[in-house]
C-alpha cells in the first residue's frame, strides 16, 4: 500500500513548477519549467538510490535491480510536460505514481525478480512540437532520432537546440538496451465514461489511433476595401470551409470518431488585409485505423476544393499517424486483478487520447490505469481528479506492476 | 510644375525606413520605424522653413504662410505609417507629394492668398491600434482623445504610452486652431478601376462607409481526443462559421459591398486542445450608411446563430463607424481642372478605402487625388504604381492645391 499522504504531498510539489495562476501547469516541453522538473524528479530518482539514465532525446529513466539477473525489467512512468494552461494531473499522475512504487518498494525492503524501471518521456503532449508521445515514439523505434531533432516550434526553435538548452540531451542512445516485461501506465482518463458510469478506476484496453496534420493555403494579401470581392484570393476564406467540415466528417464516420482544429495562424494578421497565408491542424481520432484513412482523405479533399473555389494554393502535411493499439492480456489482466483485490469498482476502457503506452505496445507487453476525470475535463487548467481517485488508481498501478515484476 | 527626379528621390528615400526584405514597408504607428521616419519629415519640414507644429496625438504640421492674414489655411497631407509589410506608395505618396508642393512653392517664390499647411496623420493604417484614421479622427472630433489614449495593441502596449515612448507627444491641442479653407489628400487608389479604365489619374468624389468590430466566442479547453463530439463547446467552429458568413453576406447587399475577416486570435492555440477563446474581427465597407447597418446588424445575427449551435457565449466590440462622404464640389472641380490642364486622362470615381479625408470632410471642404494601382493590388509587399503615374497624380494635386491656396 502506498503511503497516501507523501504521494498527495509529491503531486503537490510537482505542481508548484510551472504552476498557473489559474491553478493548472504551463509546463511545455524542453521550457525552462520542463527543466526544473526534470532537476526535480532527478533528485527524486537519486533519493531512493535509483540508477539514472538520461537518454539522447532527453527521456530519463530510474532503475532498481531485482533478484534474477536474467529477468527483464518492468518499466512504469508516464511524463512530466503539460499542455499550454493544461491541468496538473495529466502525465505527472503516471510519473508520481511511478515514483510512489520505487519508494513503498524501499520502504518495505520489498524485493521483486525483476528489475523495476521508472521513466519520465520527453514531450509527450505534442503541443509546442509535433508529434505527440515524442520521445517514446523515438525509443520505441517509430520515428527516426535524427528527424525529431530537427522538428521546430511556431517560433522557429529546434528541438535539438533546445534539448541541449536545457541540459538534457543525455549519453545513452534512445533506444531499449535490452529486452523489457512490460510497460505500464497511470494517466487520467481525459473523457467523461468513467465518471459518467460511476466508476472508480479504468482497466484501460487500447488505444485509438490519430492522423495530425496541417494544411496551409496561400492566397494574396490585398486591402480589404477596394479589392472588389471577385478579385480576392483569401486564405482564410478557404480555411474556415475546411475548420467548419473537420467539426462535420467524424458525424459521418464511426461513434467515436472525433476530428478537431486546435491551432490557426494567420499572416499578415491585420484587421484589413485580406490574409495570404493561413496555416491551421487537423486531428482525427478512431479506434479504427480504417477509419482514420477516411477523415485523412476526406479533409485533403475538402481542403482540395476550397483551394479550387478560392482559385489558391494550398500544401500539406501530415504531422503524426498512430495505429490503434490493442493491449496485452497479461497487462490487461494484472491491473483488472489488482482493481480487484483493492475492491475498486472497476470498468475496461478505450482511451480516447494518445499516450507513450501507444509507442511501447511495439516494445513489450503493455497496459494502462485510468483514474477518472471530473466532466471529462483536461487540457485545461480546471482538469480535476479527487485525490481518493488518484490514490486508488496510483494503489492499483502499484499492485499490477508488483505482480509483473514478480514482488 | 513639381521636379520629377527630385520628387522620385524623396520617395525612394522614405521608403528606406522600415523597408522589408521584399521591397515593401513595415512600418507600424508608433513604432521605432515609426520615429525615424517622422524625425526624417521634420528634417525635410525644417528645410522649407515651415512654421512645425505636433499636436498631442502625434499628428505632424508644417505651415507656410500666405499673403492675406484673413485667410483660411489649405491643408494638405496624408499618412507615413504603414500596414504590416505593405506597400511603399500607400500614405507616403500623399505626403512626400504635399513636400513637393511646398518645396516648389519655395523653389519659384510663389506667394499664396492662404497659407498652406502640410500634414502626417497620425496612425492611418488602423492595423496596429484601431480605428484607422485615427489621427485625422481626433483632430476633426469624431473620436475622444482620453478614448484614443486608452487604445492597446494585439500585445496589450497603450497608444499614449507608444506616443510618449517615440517622443511624438506635442504641446499643441489635437483640434483645429483655426478654419480651413480647404483639405486635400493623394493617394494611390489601392483598387482596380482607373487601370481597368486606363486613366491616369482620378478625381475622387467620395469615400465609402464602414463598419469594423470583432467578435470573441468563449468555449471551453478540452482534450481533443477523449473528449465526445457532442460534449465541445469549440469557440473555433463557431468563428469559422461566422467568418464563411462574412465571405457570403456581401453578395446579398449591393454592388460594392465588401466584407472581410483579417485577424484572428485562437486560444489556447494548441493542436490538440479544444480552443476556449477565439476573436476575430469583421470589416465592411459599402458607399451606403444603411448597406453598413444592414451588414452590421447580420454578422451579429450570424455570431448569435453561431453562439447557439455551439452553446457557448460571446461578446462584440464595434471598433469604427466611419459614414460614406462626399466631397465639396470646390475641392472636386479643383482636381478635375488640375487634371484636365495638365492634359491627363481622368475618371471620376469613389473611395472603397478609407482615408484621413473621411474625418476632414467635417471640418472643411475636402476632396481627393487618386494615382491608379497595378492589379489594383495594395496592403502587400507588391503594392506598384510607376514613376510616371505618381508623378502626374502629385502635379494634379499640387495645381489643384495652388488653385485652392489663390496662387
Ligand atoms: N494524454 C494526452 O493528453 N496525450 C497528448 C497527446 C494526445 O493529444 O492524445
Ligand atoms: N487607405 C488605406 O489603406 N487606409 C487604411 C484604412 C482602410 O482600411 O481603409
Amino acid at each position: 500500500r502506498l503511503d497516501r499522504e507523501r504521494f498527495v504531498a509529491t503531486m503537490k510539489e510537482q505542481a508548484e513548477i510551472g504552476a498557473t495562476d489559474g491553478g493548472g501547469l504551463h509546463r511545455l516541453t524542453l521550457s525552462d519549467d520542463d527543466k526544473e522538473i526534470r532537476d526535480w524528479f532527478a533528485v527524486q530518482m537519486e533519493e531512493e538510490g535509483l540508477d539514472i539514465r538520461i537518454d539522447e532525446f532527453g527521456n530519463m529513466f530510474g532503475r532498481r535491480e531485482g533478484t534474477d539477473p536474467d529477468a527483464k525489467p518492468v518499466l512504469v512512468g508516464s511524463h512530466l510536460d503539460s499542455q499550454p494552461y493544461g491541468g496538473i494531473y495529466d502525465g505527472a499522475l503516471g510519473v508520481i505514481g511511478a515514483l510512489e512504487l520505487i519508494r513503498t518498494l524501499n520502504d518495505e525492503d520489498v524485493e521483486t525478480t525483476h528489475p523495476v524501471e521508472i521513466v519520465n518521456w520527453t514531450n509527450e503532449e505534442g503541443s509546442r512540437f509535433q508529434p505527440a508521445m515524442q520521445g517514446s515514439g523515438v525509443w520505441a523505434g517509430a520515428h527516426s532520432l535524427e528527424e525529431e531533432y530537427a522538428k521546430t516550434d511556431a517560433d522557429g526553435k529546434v528541438f535539438e537546440e533546445e534539448l541541449d538548452r536545457i541540459g538534457y540531451r543525455g549519453d545513452v542512445p534512445a533506444e531499449p538496451q535490452e529486452a523489457y516485461e512490460a510497460y505500464l501506465e497511470l494517466h487520467v482518463e481525459q473523457g467523461p465514461y468513467l465518471e459518467e458510469n460511476g466508476k472508480e478506476v479504468g482497466v484501460v484496453t487500447g488505444i485509438v489511433g490519430f492522423t495530425w496534420g496541417a494544411v496551409t493555403f496561400y492566397g494574396e494579401a490585398d486591402h480589404s476595401g477596394p479589392t472588389p470581392m471577385h478579385y480576392r484570393k483569401d486564405a482564410l476564406v478557404a480555411a474556415a470551409d475546411v475548420i467548419t467540415q473537420i467539426r462535420r466528417i467524424p458525424s459521418t464516420l464511426g461513434e467515436r470518431t472525433v476530428g478537431t482544429t486546435g491551432y490557426v495562424d494567420v499572416k499578415p494578421n491585420s484587421i484589413n488585409i485580406i490574409p495570404d497565408e493561413v496555416t491551421f491542424t487537423w486531428g482525427f481520432r478512431d479506434p479504427s485505423d480504417d477509419v482514420i484513412e477516411e477523415a485523412y482523405q476526406r479533409v485533403l479533399q475538402e481542403a482540395e476544393w476550397a483551394a479550387e473555389r478560392e482559385g489558391i494554393d494550398w500544401e500539406w502535411e501530415e504531422r503524426m499517424r498512430a495505429p490503434a493499439v490493442e493491449f496485452a492480456d497479461q497487462c490487461v489482466d494484472a491491473v483488472q486483478s489488482a482493481a480487484d483485490a483493492l475492491e475498486l469498482d472497476s470498468m475496461r476502457i478505450f482511451s480516447g487520447a494518445g499516450h507513450d503506452a501507444t509507442h511501447m505496445h511495439s516494445v513489450c507487453d503493455t497496459g494502462m490505469v485510468f483514474a477518472p476525470s471530473e466532466n471529462g475535463k483536461s487540457h485545461n487548467e480546471s482538469e480535476y481528479t479527487s485525490w481518493d481517485d488518484c490514490y486508488a488508481a496510483a494503489s492499483t498501478l502499484a499492485n499490477a506492476a508488483v505482480t509483473l515484476a514478480g514482488g
